[in-house]
């Protein structure tokens, strides 16, 4: 285990956070907010021990997929932990539990808020809680397409045809190159929404905020009625819009911005994307309209929205749904275990190990009826290989084990069933808000200090696909 | 495809079921009751049927998988079907989707009920409708660990070993010892319980009724209150041995009834199951105690029987545990998902696909730490299958999409989603009562129509271990 190597990464991890806390220091300085002080000693701890650590002497530059695992791991930990600061120190979220609650949520891309009133919050502290969920969209999709992707399951073969063979000392030099790519590709999706919601009539801030929301499919708003407090439907199908492109394969969208739009047509992923949102949509929007009585254009867009935001797993919300009919519950909870599609901002078990996980299925069938039969699990023409179909399936059975088991520690806390089997759900899938007290029109502050470091872990679970966890937490992995 | 041997094969089905009548008519002609004209038109449809079916001309005595798998399937359906003609000649259940529905629940020894008032029902109807349990649970023994042991997974394999070897022409007279054997031991189990259940004090009916609903992990009682009506802890701790009992692999009571232990306490798969109701009896009995403020002795035995009840699939109640904390309904809706263990008349997912699904998922991570390691699953010192292993895996998947695709179906009735979602999963885990609407203190008469053939389909897939119907559904089945 190359120890040194790992800690010095985590002080480079730690010295960008500091570095992204500048915009909001700069905003609490320029809009004289008292909250400077916070991100000053915030700023100031992040450089110091950043540094030290950056500064550790590395003996071997050797770097395996074991320390991959555990600097996936201990860099999202750490900048939780970290970025929490801003909030104690200012007293935004004065409690250790739920400051890291809310960085957690904002790194983790999920949205889940443990504050009641966000509105009484200064600019910059509201600024930087929305900066972490841009930051850590931009570090899913460079971890997932990037950096680990013997983890990922498709998408990465895109990348790899674009950049020279799969000689070891290429490795490096790849990562820095795919990584700057979707650097830029990142920015260009995020400068586009702040414009489209500008012209659509928000000012600046609230831009900044909403998008950093959406492309990251985190769900983090400056006011307590989420989208649905600007009552503008122009800004709701923009929001719409753009969830749905970054609950994408960023892959695909990097063709084609380069003019290749193949890859994002034949993409099996992405067909079942869309269809499960045109499934989602119309069914609940029918519901709404024959049980509800709402006029169909209303009834449209307020499935569209929530069905968009949940499936992308971002978890803005315009419609207390909460209060809507059972099969609109059962079609939401139903989108909470599905999420978004591999290689994007979003979370969930994604619509790809799905298709895997049908095929595998009707595979079992037609073995039973031709017990001879060879047949491989394909995904357009491509064949999976056997591990990774094991893998998917046991990814599957390591999903709804982890959200069962938490969930039942959770009732264990006094919360009702159907309120704490979303909660999980909603973390775990890295989505915000879920049912009953956990609703959109509520927020986690109902849920006991235990449970909310539970679902912390569920977040960081959801987030790095459990197995970079799991591994992480093996006794295996330690004695090797 | 060999339908004239099928169709043989269903006549002798119906004629076991007329003369598996036989004792009801002899109950209402003994007791005088009106309802003897219903078995005796009932008996003389079903044996006019029969009779033709087992007449039909068979050319070739050729059976394969495939004729198994749609015997199987229309083999409950018939019994179901037919079944329910005495519920509705009499009058008890009317209507034919009530009387379909409480029918499939007996054959696939579910237990949930559409009846709100059984105590009004004629002992002959009310015994006729707990001979569908125990031959349903009778049936399912000998389908799993004698007929087509292709589907099991373990048990059979202790089976196989008593017998001569897997030439293809003793397979027949194979299946006809074992299920001899097998039919032995469940008479032996039957008998009993019935002499423990009236030394307690029950009266032979009251005896026989819950013999047949534990034995076969069915539930059905002759009261409203199920075995909470007795109010006598010996009978719910005989009750609870039983079920308990027969939730295990009927194979090794087979072993220790010849004197042979050493396979019973050397299964992985029983210890697993007698860990899960330890700790799930200890759990909620905690439970009881500190928020109900229950006495221990009392919290422990009501924890116990529903416990075990629940796991087992059985479905007796002697406590509504809709007013039990939220925690307890969390250990009750694992449990559900677990059930039994394989080769028992128990429903669910079964003890023994935990143990595969564990390994499966523990061989992931050892793999991402060293890739090149070749680990095999062990289910005590027997490497299990490859394909057996993906086959497990896809089981589970399949189980929890049902799961939840019907549960979305059910709540498009109006059905809030917990209560759909315990009514799929009851019914589907073949265990009888949910939470909610359908929790133990009422009865699936709430659930609208279409919703009670659904189930009632949940039921048949559950109890045939869902590749069973599903192949038979299967377009590939019919083309070859």
């Amino acid at each position: 285990m190359n120890i040194p190597l790992i800690l010095r990464t985590l002080g480079l991890v730690l010295l960008c956070e500091a570095g992204a806390m500048l915009p909001s220091l700069g905003i609490a300085l320029y809009l004289g907010e008292n909250d400077y002080k916070a991100f000053v000693i915030s700023i100031f701890t992040l450089t110091i021990i950043g540094f030290t650590l950056s500064r550790t002497r590395i003996i071997s530059s050797d770097v395996g997929y074991r320390e991959g695992f555990i600097i996936a791991t201990a860099s999202w930990l750490f900048l939780a932990l970290f970025g929490s600061l801003p909030f104690m120190i200012s007293g935004a979220i004065p409690g250790f539990i739920d400051a890291f609650f809310e960085t957690m949520s904002g790194f983790t891309t999920t949205g889940a808020s443990v504050i009641t009133d966000v509105e009484v919050l200064s600019r910059s502290i509201l600024f930087w809680r929305s900066v972490t969920h841009w930051l850590g969209g931009m570090g899913v999709i460079v971890l997932t397409l990037a950096l680990i992707p013997s983890l990922k399951i498709a998408g990465m073969k895109l990348f790899r045809a674009e950049v020279p063979g799969p000689a070891k000392s290429k490795v490096l030099p790849r990562v820095a190159q795919t990584s700057r790519e979707l650097y830029k590709l990142y920015l260009i999706i995020t400068i586009a929404e702040i414009l489209a919601l500008k012209l659509a009539g928000l000012n600046w801030f609230d831009s900044l905020i909403h998008t950093f929301g959406s492309v990251a499919t985190g769900g983090f708003s400056n006011y307590n009625a989420s989208v649905g407090a600007f009552n503008n439907p122009a800004v709701e199908y923009i929001i719409i819009f753009f969830m749905f492109i970054c609950g994408m394969n960023f892959a695909l969208h990097f063709h084609a911005l380069h003019g290749n739009f193949r890859p994002l047509w034949k993409d099996p992923e992405s067909r079942l994307y869309f269809s499960v949102t045109v499934i989602a949509v119309v069914l609940i929007a029918i519901n709404l309209i024959t049980v509800m009585d709402y006029q169909p254009g209303t009834a449209f867009r307020q499935s569209a929205f929530q069905v968009v935001s949940i499936l992308t797993t971002t978890g803005f919300v315009t419609a207390d749904y909460n209060q809507w009919p059972a099969f609109s519950h059962g079609v939401l909870f139903l989108l909470m275990l599905i999420g978004g599609c591999a290689g994007s901002t979003g979370g969930g078990i994604k619509n790809v190990r799905y298709l895997i996980l049908f095929k595998s299925a009707s595979r079992q069938i037609a073995r039973l009826i031709h017990p001879k039969a060879v047949i491989p699990v394909r995904l357009g023409r491509e064949i999976v290989p056997e591990e990774l179909v094991e893998s998917v399936l046991s990814f599957f059975f390591l999903y709804i084990s982890i959200l069962l088991v938490s969930t039942l520690i959770i009732t264990s806390m006094g919360i009702d069933l159907l309120s704490s089997i979303s909660a999980v759900a909603a973390t775990l899938g890295n989505i915000g808000p879920g049912f009953g007290v956990v609703g959109p029109a509520t927020n986690f502050a109902a849920i006991p200090a235990p449970g909310k470091l539970l679902l912390s872990l569920c977040m960081l679970v959801g987030r790095l696909e459990i197995y970079t966890v799991l591994v992480v937490f093996s006794a295996r992995l330690w004695r090797s």
